[in-house]
């Protein structure tokens, strides 16, 4: 199975009006609400390709109870905490979007207990657990390392999505896959050269770094048991034309992609990302299409991934 | 006894950040929350000049509860009803504030009937009733016309600050006194003179017009009961000098102390309001000082109502 844990969800409010006055009181027309969250969205798209899939993290408040309601069809197994789930406000005029991300509350000692204790019990060998998305304010590395930990001793894989020294803490404690952004990826490591940046996290201990690099698609970087001087091997998969859209999401669909291969397949780590980096591709730009974040183009997908340039496998 | 009546309440949340970025992603850095409405805030200015004041108006859900319990020491009355009290955001960074207003939910029939009854129990002669703000939507000019003639029937004052056709119903239900600012009076009335506007709202039913309008104060027209060809008395008054500040609630700071004047004088309403006038104006000042809206500076206000400018009456 693969569960996806969303440690910071959010209920995603929008504000619909004709035309925002900036520094001005303004009328909202319409107010709209979707269940959010990275991991949220990872579970949505795994949820619409027909993949079983468990949704977990923190949640609490009326405001939790509201995203619950509003993710109907996937298996929630949420830890509960007292702090209400935070709000993201994105306000959508016909000149564009501007998003505003509340931080959250912070989440305590003991209800990271609980998550790594329901992670022991769902998965085990073979299954996938998905950490994507920002961290609850005041996170430690210890509740990170922890939970990748404990879920490497069950047998199971660990992606994760998120940003800064907990993205580090993940790579340590040896993350099967992590995906930043190349913004995240530059400041997490201090690298302005994609290569040099995903190598610091592969020195890190991570199995895999996919970079997200927005039009110019994936990057994946995997370690290789071999007697090499670099022992590295890279590829590039890009899409075969740009995609008009909302770019919110696209990560998503790419780790959405990579944890079902991940879950599909025994075979060794750089053969799955090779075999699989193009579909990961293919899903992003079919996030793209959509205009809601952790929704996917099914139709758009199967046309593009015939589509994705790849190049690769180079030896560093 | 005062009663604010707040038809469309809101939980006001704040956002802080350094700098907003338009059309981009932005990290909210600290987010707060006040009880807001025009009404909360004329309850709220009452209770710091130690006037007894209940608060009450349709309040619901999750966010209808912290706004309770945000309006610390203010007697409170609500009317439940069942969908959730709407929330305005404010984006505030250092080169101003951007406000944005949810519309609020639609209350059914039976629950305005239940605020009238609430009104009927607790208001009687020489009581003030204040109705203050944006009607839910949908509210039907019948539901306020009925509140309006309910109270006026129990020998109590009835203030109404609101705007657009509710605001005609008020005055055509007789309200004692209406006070729409000079952008919501050209609304209500299609004139672009001041004075002809006011002059449509007495002639709807009103017993005074007061008008605000920013820096340039209040003009309050009052209809006489003589024999004259234009019975009509006007005054002006203006505030001393120019404050800087935030003139959300300085409307409302007005409201509160001609509410207080009706509420302490049974002389006629044309001296009443020559009397307090001025006071109106200090007191709209001494919020305007104050960076929370439903709050006011009280050294300021005794300071400032000696330096009001007062003119009028002019017999038109």
């Amino acid at each position: 199975m693969i569960l996806t844990i969303t440690p910071n969800p959010a209920l995603d409010v929008t504000y619909h009006l004709q035309r925002v006055h900036w520094g001005d009181v303004n009328r909202v027309e319409a107010v709209s609400e979707t269940a959010g969250g990275k991991g949220v969205n990872v579970a949505r798209v795994l949820h619409q390709l027909g993949e079983p899939v468990t949704c977990t993290g923190f949640l609490g408040g009326e405001t939790g109870e509201r995203l619950r309601g509003l993710l109907t069809g996937v298996e929630q197994r949420w830890v509960a905490v007292s702090a209400p789930t935070r709000r993201t406000t994105a306000v959508v005029d016909s000149t564009g979007t501007t998003l505003f991300n509340e931080p959250g509350a912070p989440v305590p000692d003991e209800a990271w207990t609980r998550l790594r204790t329901l992670a022991t019990d769902l998965v085990g060998d073979g299954d996938v657990v998905v950490a994507s998305g920002s961290m609850p304010p005041g996170t430690s590395e210890a509740a990170v390392t922890s939970l990748v930990t404990t879920v490497v001793k069950r047998g199971a894989h660990v992606v994760v999505d998120t940003s800064g020294p907990l993205l580090r803490a993940a790579a340590r404690a040896g993350a099967t896959l992590v995906k930043p952004n190349h913004h995240e990826l530059r400041a997490a490591t201090g690298r302005d050269d994609v290569l040099a940046g995903a190598r610091v996290l592969l020195g890190d201990g991570a199995g895999c770094v996919v970079v997200s690099r927005a039009e110019a698609g994936l990057l994946a970087v995997v370690r290789q048991d071999t007697d090499a001087d670099d022992p590295l091997r890279t590829w590039h998969a890009r899409p075969g034309s740009v995609v008009r859209g909302n770019p919110t999401g696209a990560g998503d669909a790419a780790v959405a992609a990579l944890a079902r291969a991940l879950h599909r397949s025994d075979r060794p780590l750089p053969d799955i990302v090779a075999a699989q980096l193009a579909d990961a591709v293919a899903l992003s730009a079919a996030a793209v299409a959509k205009p809601v974040a952790g929704e996917v183009d099914l139709a758009f997908y199967r046309r593009a991934r015939s589509a994705v340039v790849m190049s690769g496998p180079d030896d560093r």
